[in-house]
């Protein structure tokens, strides 16, 4: 069997950046996601030696005249908390690196300046976010700027960036397909919470909303990064032909439904708010992921690849997965069912996920976290 | 008797920007610095055409290679509220007009794109700011940031700005000048909350500071703007010769130490807590300012002249002005002496100022507001 952690550090790396939004957990309390975020962290660790490796072997300083006095970096979904932090010091170095390796400043002693740009949604803990900041005014080469918004929508000037990056963003789609919240529509999803990947019909509506959110998520970024610019893409996705359902995350999501079931038949929350609590998230297959980046044209795909995690045969408390997810689903469960009822929806989760691991074994595939590297062509018209 | 408004209103304009913050009233609550920035606004119209004007007659487009595509401005030390919005409005709409009027994209389909960028203190209420920006997204062509921090060090890469602006910030010093608070130094400031210009030792404390501190901000804003930039500063002195104490805004910070020493004797705060009770407030002679920017070198002043307020012969109700006041410094109180004074200061404070009229009869003098524009030299070398 595979490691039930391991599952749950994976869903724990998606991050809500949705248009209808539902923030991380703000501030540093003991339920924030700033607490609660040593997955995603270890998820960021697990590919910081590729973005690296990456960068010193895609980014073109004299081809692309991208010898520069000043870089452009951001991050896109940041939300708060060192994970977006350790990112950006992790692209700085290597940019350093790469100047020095091509000595390309050797007679210019202006040193190097980083513009770096945290994104998230406006409701993202921004106050925060800059408060956690290190001091980078003291070695007065990093500047950094909170860009409030969605990022399935511009958020930069044309030719404005260098270097991008997001992580552990791209399953949250922009909002819930209006189709499987409908009960006349033969998309409704009224088995599950999520995209199960169980009724075609259902799965089209997702495959739709993410092909377009993606689409212009894609479109944005061409935009704004330079020719020769990078994007940097870390994610969750499903090998072509895997169904969720039979994934570890598939099964966690339906214990959670059980949950809310079991609350509804208890009287705790009503059984038209479990019917219609649909999260925005889904996992798109390899394929459909590929499909939408070579369709946009406007990027060559340099690296894109399965990563496996670091941390994939650790155990993880029991305690600590709950509180894990209270950070990564409280703004959602408390958006739809009221204040209350996050610390007995994972009370129960914990029991039952204690009691009955058997459940587990119907999990039989795996999903997979990938790695995307893209360059953005210069246009020699 | 010059009207009492006025003096208030001006007041009003200053905002603390310092490295030792004690930031606007967040949020939109009935206190909050949102609701009660009415003065700032209207000190902001009165320059809202000076600004247009200048920057139609000096910004070179063609000669200083500031024909561009995207343009990037910055507000330093914005706070929250609608007056920022107002300001960059101008600036944008300005620089739509300067192309249309030299045709210089007549031929070019690119629209233009305006990079934007909100500076004030970390712990100013970014949250507030964000929520509060217009959907810009929708018009696809302005594109905003927030930037954490004090204006009185470097906060942008060399060369990444078109259009630095800002407005009633800059008679807030980084910090209290230390001698002023030392009960053995003879620049102890033993009779005032802030420089009265009446012992000169005090003045001198004070004036140091306030020069370091504009070299400061001189300085990185020099580093900061791309040759031929603009930077737009508004703001508070005193015209050669004027003494603080002279002037309206003198007499009415008397009163409120007055109010503090009569709550000291009612036991509602401690005698040595008024007695160290230090605004770092300092408004510059007008030679003084002039000095600091000539001497900086990267400028050339292209406009530095007073400006006169429009409201300056309107009335103003008592409790409009005491929100105005409790808005502007109500951190600085609540951080000094604790929570709970402030209702009591401005109670005592509006009193005061309806039953003793005749105390304003002490000013006889008038500070003044200013107007500057700098350009950024262009090195021929």
């Amino acid at each position: 069997m595979r490691n039930f952690g391991v599952v749950l550090e994976e869903m724990a790396n998606v991050k809500p950046t949705l248009i209808q939004s539902y923030p991380m957990i703000g501030g540093d309390g003991p339920h924030s996601y700033l607490r609660n975020s040593t997955y995603q962290k270890a998820a960021i660790e697990s590919v910081r030696a590729k973005i690296k490796e990456t960068i010193l072997a895609k980014l073109g300083l004299k081809t692309t005249k991208l010898d520069l006095n000043t870089y452009k970096i951001a991050d896109f979904g940041c939300s708060v908390g060192s994970n977006t932090l350790d990112v950006i010091q992790n692209i700085i170095e290597t940019l350093k690196l790469k100047h020095q390796q091509e000595e390309t400043k050797g007679n210019n002693h202006e040193h190097l300046e980083f513009h770096v740009f945290f994104n998230d949604q406006t409701d993202n803990d921004f106050n925060t976010l800059f408060k956690t900041l290190p001091r980078y005014h003291l070695d007065r080469e990093i500047f950094a700027c909170g860009v409030p918004g969605s990022f399935y929508r511009r958020l930069f000037p044309r030719n404005s960036l260098h270097i991008g990056h997001t992580s552990n963003t791209l399953v949250w789609l922009s909002t819930t397909p209006e189709d499987v919240c409908n009960r006349n529509s033969q998309a409704w999803n009224k088995n599950s919470i999520l995209c199960t990947n169980l009724v075609e019909q259902v799965t089209e509506a997702y495959r739709n909303q993410f092909k377009k959110d993606m689409r212009a998520f894609i479109a944005a970024r061409a935009q704004e990064l330079v020719p020769g610019g990078l994007m940097i893409i870390l994610g969750l996705c499903l090998p072509d032909g895997v169904q969720m359902i039979r994934t570890w995350k598939g099964v966690v999501y339906d214990m959670i439904r059980d949950c809310l079931i079991d609350m509804a038949k208890s009287g705790i929350i009503k059984e038209e708010k479990v019917e219609s609590f649909k999260l925005p998230i889904y996992f798109p297959q390899f394929s459909e992921l590929k499909e939408v980046i070579e369709q946009n044209g406007c990027f060559s795909i340099e690296v894109m690849e399965e990563v496996k995690h670091p941390m994939e045969d650790m155990p993880f408390t029991d305690g600590f997965i709950i509180s894990m997810f209270r950070a990564m689903l409280h703004g959602f469960i408390e958006e739809h069912f009221g204040g209350g009822v996050v610390d007995e929806l994972f009370d129960r989760f914990g029991k039952k996920s204690t009691r009955d691991r058997s459940i587990y074994s119907r999990a039989s595939q795996k999903d997979m976290q990938y790695f995307i590297l893209l360059k953005k062509k210069i246009d020699r018209s």
